[in-house]
């Protein structure tokens, strides 16, 4: 019997969980939840669309839904309403509001007798989980986590704000030397400036004053006033041939010390290098569902983040079978 | 109130605990257990040390047994019968027998109503963990473990078996290239002698034949012919100053695909850089015993292992501390 699967909210993000549930033999989607009228939604593997509002009344056809909208404005309010009808996942990722998220979804959550696993993704997520583990076995240490090489979304829509650029894409990179400086144990103290530079492919538009956007862009404060940044020139065609993609990795490290003397060093390092954010999160998103319709079909109910769901829960083989192949 | 730990078996792993919950504001350790008489055991901590046998009169006194004897001989018997009395902890690693230790240490836990964890550590243990993660999330992929640099006890003392032999000290290395081809998403096939090198450090005996050593060495089955081998021949002084101690490490890589194409490439890659291997594996232990001892409180009895356990239950910070601070 498989795990009936929704998708609410059809963007970049909802397309890459319809394609992993495709990928996930014990899962089926039953349909992709969209704001738009369904006949001008075309889905990647020809899943059903229907209008959200259909949704109140397909609550005994789906196990787990899948919230694939924004966290500005979408989620903090469709997964406490949602989860008082289906079990829940959503990737909400505004760090500083996860306390309020969580309460609010967790009241909803308990009510109707569902699980609702929020926060679900990379970071917040997987990266979530190794500064967990890695400070809970060394104690004496320090965090430290680089994002990138990847795309963020924030800083080229801030440079596509900006008179006069066409389109951008904003490249975050970590400094090796910092990555190389953490690994060597050091415990070194760095500013911002230290462990991420800020990459920007601009396309002007015609007769556009370049030095003036240029100028524009390194001294934006928040976004670029506080890096090394570095704006390149291009086309449009080459901003499409060559910066279509939406790659993104980080590094979470752990550097800690053991012994009587606290002469031993370890690291713990834990890296993704991702061709595609996007659907890497919607696979994150997959597995934690199963999870959630696992934990709500033993009774549980309530909100939950990944930081409490038990590991094996996330595969689709047998305690058995994990002991056997993977520890 | 603090968590009272018994550190059962006292070598280089018993010694490791010893320090590791030190290093836990929220532990406390009783006492380590041997089979040598109390007076001839002197602790890196000053920690009282007791026989073996007083175990049985401290049932009240101990909330967990963390148990640092070997995995050939000691754990299957200890394990399972100490379990009918503590919740215990160990780190058995004998992978084929997993199943059978697990089935044993569950009886007995389940029938005294304690929790205990097995395979604790970091291969089994944090590996198997994010192999766990990995191939939940990348299910289209393959999976990689690498192991070194480091020590091998084993290979080691293999080696000063061979006549001739006063000393010895032998690494795993593992191949740069091979790395390098798994990192760059081509799901290379590797033979045993491409993923892994091995590094021996010998002292040979005055007048010893170092030629037959070494041709000893290099054809030994199982252990050494499978894979490409150096012999330096060293001195005893040069041993103890370079070689004393016990590093070790290593990484557990997926490279899985995504998209409606399997277009995508991911890397999710897991490293560790150890100083200490034992004090590593301690720390590891340590943070079990903090979840033994948690979810016993809450009910829970049987065996368990790593990918049983909520990652919030390794943590002596609360659910709202981890979700403000970590996620």
């Amino acid at each position: 019997m498989s795990i009936k699967i929704g998708i609410y909210g059809y963007g970049n993000l909802g397309r890459g969980v319809e394609c992993a549930v495709h990928q996930n033999k014990d899962m089926e989607l039953v349909g992709v939840f969209s704001r738009r009228s369904p006949d001008a939604v075309k889905t990647v593997t020809g899943a059903p669309v229907f209008h959200i509002d259909k949704a109140l009344e397909m609550t005994n056809e789906i196990d787990v839904m899948i919230l694939c909208g924004g966290s500005a404005t979408d989620l903090p309010v469709q997964t406490p309403a949602l989860a008082k009808l289906f079990n829940v996942i959503d990737s909400f990722d505004t760090h500083a509001k996860i306390p309020e998220h969580f309460a609010a979804v967790n009241a909803a959550a308990e009510e109707a007798g569902k699980v609702a696993i929020i926060s679900v993704g990379w970071d917040p997520g997987l990266f979530s989980l190794n500064r967990l583990y890695a400070g809970a076995v060394l104690s004496d240490g320090a965090d430290y986590t680089f994002w990138g090489k990847g795309v963020s979304q924030g800083h080229s829509d801030a440079i596509r704000r900006i008179e006069g650029v066409q389109d951008a894409k904003q490249y975050t990179v970590p400094v090796e030397s910092a990555l190389e400086a953490v690994r060597s144990g050091k415990n070194p103290e760095l500013t911002t400036r230290e462990k991420h530079t800020r990459e920007c492919f601009v396309v002007a538009e015609e007769g556009a004053d370049k030095a003036r956007i240029e100028a524009e862009i390194k001294n934006m404060p928040n976004y670029f006033a506080d890096y090394d940044t570095t704006v390149t020139f291009i086309t449009q065609e080459e901003l499409n041939r060559d910066h279509s993609g939406i790659p993104h990795g980080g590094f979470v490290i752990r550097s800690g010390r053991t012994g009587a003397n606290l002469e031993h060093n370890h690291i713990i390092e834990y890296s993704l290098k991702l061709d595609s954010n996007p659907e890497f999160t919607a696979s994150v998103l997959a597995a934690y569902a199963r999870a959630a319709y696992r934990l709500n079909h033993e009774g549980a109910k309530g909100c939950k983040t990944v930081l409490d769901i038990p590991p094996a829960y996330l595969s689709a083989k047998s305690g058995e079978t994990l002991r056997k192949e993977l520890l």
